[in-house]
């Protein structure tokens, strides 16, 4: 019972991330799901993104949140189309919040959508919202140690982003076991080192979205 | 249909929870389960508690991961009896993982036990295990406006460790918000905050810890 009610569940999502999929691939907008631990630096990302591409990319920004809009307000604040899904206790974000999302989006005018889920290592990995890529932000802080202890998120994302390594020098941060554990998990995957705070070592990544949106 | 299957999974948890509390009220053993993000330093936390206490304090632990036993082997060097429950996906751990994890431990022998959850900072909050309490630990890379964001966590826990208050002077974390914030959310809860590891802060915990098991 319990099995095929979660099956549902899932295939429904499926069903609906499709759907999300083709609307978003007729429109030619790009879709990221951003997916990190609480605080691992996702909005902070996403504000220095936003103003250094926001005139290069017409671009939009989904922010998944328990709770509050302090996320999108930051957002917001940098010009840019944002809407904010409250979760209400979900620990995830899932492709119906997201379609109920797009529809209060100029869907006309972006190229770029970037969909800040809910800060969680483990449940987001689980649910396509219909995105094409799924990031994953680790910081520093957190510890090299996380990639095997969550291993699906990093199995599933298509790319990761190290963030916070202005903290390198005052944490014991492993950075060598860190890249060989993820290249353990997902041999392809690309890892960009930043401190999105600092404004560091974000040139590949803004590079990285240019060439996404040609 | 869905409704009815999640009421009966967690009525099927408050139930295994009532057991295991009943099991270890009955030989006298405390019981705190330890929830956070990833890598807010739950672990490294129970590594301090367990050097300071575990003359003074007989113990044990859990350890709760997705995947590896790489916690469960950090306390395992300290000498005290561990057992790792590793949810090969699961979010959380629930009340019958940690019935079965007792039955390999010397529950004759022990006055407290700790429990750490896996490291999400949404769905342990939903799942009682049979502890007496929860201890909810947040850490300042994470930022200050967390506890509103992840509000049920923050609600339902009987205590905060503000944990690697090291990285206050090299991070934007203000100090009075999360005060202000965690009292908006839960009036009587008492805050400590340390650095576990840097060995600084840590003696109010350990006093509570002492006279929790008196």
């Amino acid at each position: 019972m319990q099995i095929k009610v979660v099956t549902n569940v899932l295939k429904a999502n499926e069903d609906m991330a499709k759907a999300n999929r083709e609307l978003l691939k007729e429109r030619g907008i790009k879709v990221i799901n951003l997916i990190s631990s609480p605080g691992a630096g996702k909005t902070t990302i996403l504000e220095r993104t936003v103003e250094k591409l926001k005139d290069e990319i017409p671009m939009a920004v989904i922010e998944g949140d328990l709770m509050t809009t302090k996320d999108a307000e930051r957002i917001f604040n940098h010009g840019v189309p944002v809407v904010q899904i409250n979760t209400r206790g979900g620990c995830h974000l899932d492709a119906n919040m997201v379609n109920k999302a797009l529809k209060e989006l100029p869907l006309d005018n972006i190229k770029l959508l970037i969909i800040e889920n809910v800060g969680n290592l483990v449940c987001p990995s689980s649910f396509d919202l219909g995105e094409d890529l799924k990031v994953v932000v680790l910081s520093v802080p957190e510890g090299d140690d996380k990639p095997l202890k969550y291993p699906t998120t990093f199995k599933k994302a298509d790319l990761c982003i190290l963030n916070k390594i202005d903290f390198l020098p005052v944490s014991n941060f492993n950075l060598e076991s860190f890249y060989k554990d993820v290249a353990s998990l997902n041999e392809e995957m690309q890892v960009f080192a930043m401190s999105a705070w600092k404004e560091e070592g974000m040139q590949e990544w803004f590079d990285y979205l240019r060439k996404l949106v040609q």
